[in-house]
């Protein structure tokens, strides 16, 4: 049996979600925390390397107990949040299958959330998970542009330089760009949902989109990026804050074991 | 002529707006920033001393340009916001009246809002800026309570122990309490609208309005409160991370002066 734990965190004093030696990382403080309940090492297998600064409201992690202190799932949903640093929580904690689960390959897709605020200045109550820009954006220039990304591509062009995957070919299910406006601001909100992706790849394609949005590429010159790959001709990489991972999108199976919660597994 | 300073804030770092030697504190940060810009201390003067830890969207604060160096109002609508720190915004600059303006005593009313998460667990992407509830609370209960508060009282119950106000009649003319729910939580906000208030006053009386929202209090047990000032039979005080000034209500004239920004005066 795994134990599997949804995740929400604010990204902002994190390292990234991946442990890494010495620096504070949300699977860090997570296998901290377990290993403190387990008494042994726990090491956790999570559905996506979120980066530095990304935040999540749907991050899915699993590990094993790693014997002889078993601990009842019910209790597990009580003391893990509890145990947690502020800025991350244990929304839901239930267990399923087979030892060994892995979130990173069993998941049915991903949903990420990219927020962009368009006005004067910054709002201090929201610039932890927004990319503020001052120029004005064209909505429908932008989602040209992200139609042509929609579909089976090569997407070397949207790539980190150190990216390792070996394979560049991803599919994007669909892209939502909508907006919403006040006195203040218009709040501008890409959504994207596709079954796995390239490191940055979520960032560089809003770049891309912002700089279409910003009349500084033609829609179409999205098709040449996707025919040849070449990370130099695509947009900047939009910042970690504006990034929330949303949802991992897991088999049904799983709403059915939920333990210390009463909300569905379903989208936010 | 006095400078107006419409400001934003994230109150979660801050010891509160009012100056105090020794800690970080909004009305501390803008006058540093304003002495450096003209080469002599500025004193400022704001409508409303937050709490330690509440929020604003609409603080007002005014000060007098000490000369010799006069600042054209527009540079200073540039240089202010790139000037302060992260979690303070100045969102409008401009210049009226006479030298003395004193937003505390010259504006129209305010208007808080107070928000309060209902839910098994905290969302750390929102938790700076309302209050977690774990158990369910009823609306009308809270919305009937409210109602009693409406109008011309003393608020001697509703106030600080070391609340320094002579007189603690006040008048509040709105309080509206609205919901929102998703899968997760429901989203309760509660938007206060009076002419002036006692030190902690809304807080006091969000803690009021829980207790009757959670069935702990009868909603007439407000008139009570408001016939014999005796804070120890208020409800607690209600976390400042909840609270939000959202609006100084300023003459209309104001409207017109707006320099470095688009933006109306509008509430938010």
């Amino acid at each position: 049996m795994s134990v599997l734990v949804r995740l929400a965190y604010d990204g902002t004093d994190f390292h990234g979600f991946a442990r890494q030696p010495g620096q504070r990382t949300v699977q860090g403080e997570l296998e901290r925390v377990l290993t403190e309940l387990y008494r042994e090492p726990v090491l956790t297998r999570g559905a996506s390397r979120t980066d530095a600064g990304v935040h999540a409201r749907g991050q899915l992690v699993a590990f094993d107990e790693p014997g002889p202190i078993h601990i009842p799932i019910e209790g597990l949903g009580k003391v893990l949040p509890a145990r947690l640093e502020r800025d991350v929580v244990a929304w839901r904690v239930w267990s399923e299958g087979a030892p060994g689960l892995e979130p990173r390959f069993g998941n049915l897709g991903k949903h990420y959330r990219y927020r962009i605020r368009v006005a004067r200045l910054r709002d201090p109550l929201t610039d932890r998970q927004e990319w503020h820009h001052e120029a004005s954006l064209d909505l429908e220039a932008m989602r040209a542009a992200a139609a042509r990304l929609i579909g089976e591509h090569d997407f070397g062009s949207f790539r980190a330089a150190d990216c390792q995957a070996r394979t560049t070919v991803r599919r994007l299910d669909a892209i939502e760009i909508r907006e919403s406006s006040d006195d203040e601001a218009r709040n501008v909100v890409v959504d994207v949902h596709g079954q796995a992706f390239l490191k940055y790849m979520v960032r560089i394609m809003v770049g891309t989109l912002v700089e279409a949005g910003r009349g500084r590429r033609a829609p179409g010159s999205v098709d040449e990026l996707l025919r040849r790959p070449d990370r130099t001709r695509a947009g900047m990489t939009a910042p970690a804050r504006g990034l929330t991972l949303m949802e991992v999108k897991w088999p049904a199976a799983s709403g059915v074991s939920a333990a210390g919660t009463t909300r569905n597994e379903g989208s936010d």
